[in-house]
């Protein structure tokens, strides 16, 4: 991506285009459910008749069917919010082949490529928005991006420090100095490489919803172990969180029109164009009306953290970029997040204007170190979609973790029980710790990784 | 500020014109040290013939002089890096004065001016480049620029929530419940006061030096204390922190061209003009070269936080953005610093490339409530400039500190003797806790804060 391509796509110099719908030129990407589920229900996954909370089923993988790690995983359908379940789930090993290097002749090297050099594991959560498609997409897709790009460098993951030339020759004596300064370690080249893969998807699941004439976008976060770290990568604002014995540590942060305020103000600021006249780029308490003009009232411009008062001018009653509070936080009045796949072609309603300017596909990726961490029996990742945290606070899960896994030592299933159990808890039943009112009526996808005993081991020629 | 300004202003469509030297209509700066320092050597300040280390004296205030709160403060001039100390301080009573409103006619208020309605204190250090003037404009005027902002705002300052509109009128009944929602505080009305007050002072000192003809930019580290908090706003390299019995906090963290590398690169990425053809925006571990060419090196882009491998071509092999490591990176080989005021002139070296458009002069503000804290004793706020940060580190300088505070309960002038030997223990003297090879040959200014029975009475009439 160049900035030229930046400018030719989202900054048409003459008037704009009257949107077309996109035309079909392949199949339409069909609706399911995570393999993993098969034979645990309903395989359609569609809404029931009757949508009341005892009609929909927490689904999990069937007793005997086993998931990385001996990983735990639930999910419920929303209320009648969408005919579909918008999230989707994925997981399996990622097996790393190496393409070993022979005879280097005039540039051109033999390439010999063993069958499983690394091997890691691999879980992913993408809620959808605006049609199930993109997730679809991302769950069918994501890890052959991640699996190519690591390949891709993992000639460089093989020593204890990636060489400056990925051929590992050395064309000046002082490289591995340079690299050594930058701090360059082999965790960054699998950083690297996540953060490629996510912006490769994005663009293969904008090439699919564009052939298929279908639309929309999802959230990706992703749990990688590999080499004895375990990397979680989230564009979104579904979260992964670590529960101990006596520790709660968040391994993701949310990233909506709220968080990422600034650098959504910024970039409306250097390409005013995006707006197209129609929004606002300040931000104010709330939308401010005719009885506001003249007076000086509270707003926050891009460059600022904090508040300060402006005299309010007939162009700052127009539609907020960012409209709203916590949960109903918009960007241009159409998203409720900031970062992730797909939304190629996402307009606000009954105009030109496009969000995708305003989206990152980039993940920000937290790195865990396994062997520092020496993980105990009880410790667990738990990562899920926003209808979990919206109802639940970190604290309230890692409770509702610690007591069941101390109440369930022996089941083997365990972890799915527990995922299972988390999702009823946002569900308003009798012993849910949440309070009235706050229950979840979104689509709701939980994994419990389980840290023990995992992890190691983790190379294998 | 606006997107047209930027471009107009940095991003000339014909060919540049050539750099013309700003023809002087005003009269130079005069060189100074801090007024606080009257009587304490001597006045100019200017580099002694021999500037040995035991040549340059360790500035402090005269005994009997004292500063707000009490405070110490050192400083020593370079070793034979400039013929100026191009550091600058500046302290004082922060006065903030309300305007009152009156009867109310047809829009029209009548304002009473009361004398003293707020006071605050103020501390700040300022670490020139390119020539002292900019660090010395600074230190006449931001604590006016700040007074200024915060008297446009202080009516909002007065309710325990700031208003949404400042005149206190409520256009809609719901207007003090959006401003809670969006947990608007009056601490947000000092940031933001902050954040105006930097920016308006690097256009006043934009202004300054075309008119006198100098040049030269700063950076600025800004300790306020109003209403029983303490905020900290940083520009640059320099450096505060917290020092208790029992803890270290850093107030502050530094913006140089390695720490907001992703900023840099991204601005470079959309306006690829802002490099003239002559820099490339990406990273490598080093500056490539041509036998690189056509081979796969480390490289980092704009949007990447890990590394990843690319293919070098000969755009590659132009001279970086950012370069170096550590205290050696430069941005556009120019400069050590990425936020800071001044240096609307810089230019890289024979080129018309400007240096402006990547600096910010925004501060990064840090609040400290003084109440929470509930300070002890030795409870201290260390501000150095990063002469003494490059030798010392915070451990070092808190331990340091510690045992100084605990053998020297009794004297008056205690925090100027603290500051006075952390300077010291920066050059390399027997009793230094750093290590050969690592004395400071730069400026160093320090200010130590008590905070033990301050804060109190913040507000007057």
């Amino acid at each position: 991506m160049s900035a030229d391509w930046f400018r030719r796509r989202f900054l048409p110099r003459g008037p704009l285009p009257a949107q077309r719908p996109p035309r079909p030129r392949a199949s339409p990407v069909p609706y399911r459910r995570p393999r993993f589920l098969r034979g645990s229900g309903s395989s359609s996954g569609t809404a029931d008749a009757s949508r009341r909370p005892d009609a929909r089923p927490v689904r999990s993988p069937v007793r005997g069917r086993s998931l990385p790690w001996n990983a735990g995983y639930a999910e419920i359908i929303n209320a009648e919010k969408s005919e579909f379940n918008e999230d989707q789930a994925a997981c399996g090993k990622l097996c790393i082949r190496r393409c070993e290097f022979g005879v280097e002749e005039d540039q051109e090297w033999l390439t010999l490529c063993s069958e499983e050099f690394l091997t890691g594991h691999y879980w992913a959560l993408f809620d959808g928005h605006g049609g199930p498609a993109a997730a679809i997409l991302a769950a069918n897709t994501l890890h052959s991006c991640l699996r190519r790009q690591l390949e891709a460098v993992v000639e460089g993951m093989v020593a204890t420090q990636p060489p400056m030339h990925l051929s590992g020759r050395c064309v000046c004596p002082s490289d591995p100095q340079f690299v050594e300064e930058k701090g360059i370690r082999t965790e960054d080249l699998v950083i690297g490489a996540l953060e490629s893969a996510f912006q490769e998807c994005d663009e293969v699941i904008g090439r699919e919803l564009e052939a298929s004439g279908q639309v929309g976008g999802c959230t990706a976060l992703v749990a990688v172990s590999l080499k004895g770290k375990l990397y979680v990568a989230n564009a979104g604002d579904s979260r992964a969180i670590l529960v101990r014995r006596d520790e709660v540590r968040p391994l993701s942060s949310e990233f909506t029109p709220e968080t990422e305020r600034q650098r959504i103000q910024q970039l409306a600021f250097i390409y005013p164009e995006l707006l197209a006249g129609e929004f606002t780029r300040l931000e104010f308490p709330r939308r401010l009306k005719g009885d506001d003009l003249g007076q000086k009232v509270l707003f926050r411009d891009h460059h600022m953290s904090g508040w300060s008062y402006k005299c309010v001018e007939k162009s700052d009653l127009k539609y907020p970029l960012i409209h709203g509070q916590g949960r109903q936080a918009r960007l241009l009045g159409t998203l409720a997040v900031s970062r992730g796949l797909g939304d190629h072609q996402l307009r606000v309603l009954d105009t030109n204007i496009q969000l995708k300017p305003f989206l990152l596909s980039v993940p920000q990726v937290t790195v865990l170190d396994m062997d520092q961490l020496e993980p105990q029996e009880e410790d667990v990742v738990v990562m899920a979609t926003d209808g979990l945290w919206d109802v639940l606070s970190n604290e309230q899960v890692a409770r509702l973790v610690q007591s069941f896994l101390l109440g369930n030592r022996e089941d083997p299933h365990r972890f799915s029980e527990l995922a299972k159990m988390l999702i009823r808890s946002t569900q308003g039943t009798d012993d849910s710790p949440i309070q009235e009112g706050q229950v979840s009526y979104d689509d709701v996808s939980v994994f419990v990784i389980p840290l023990h005993h995992q992890g190691q081991g983790h190379s294998s020629h």
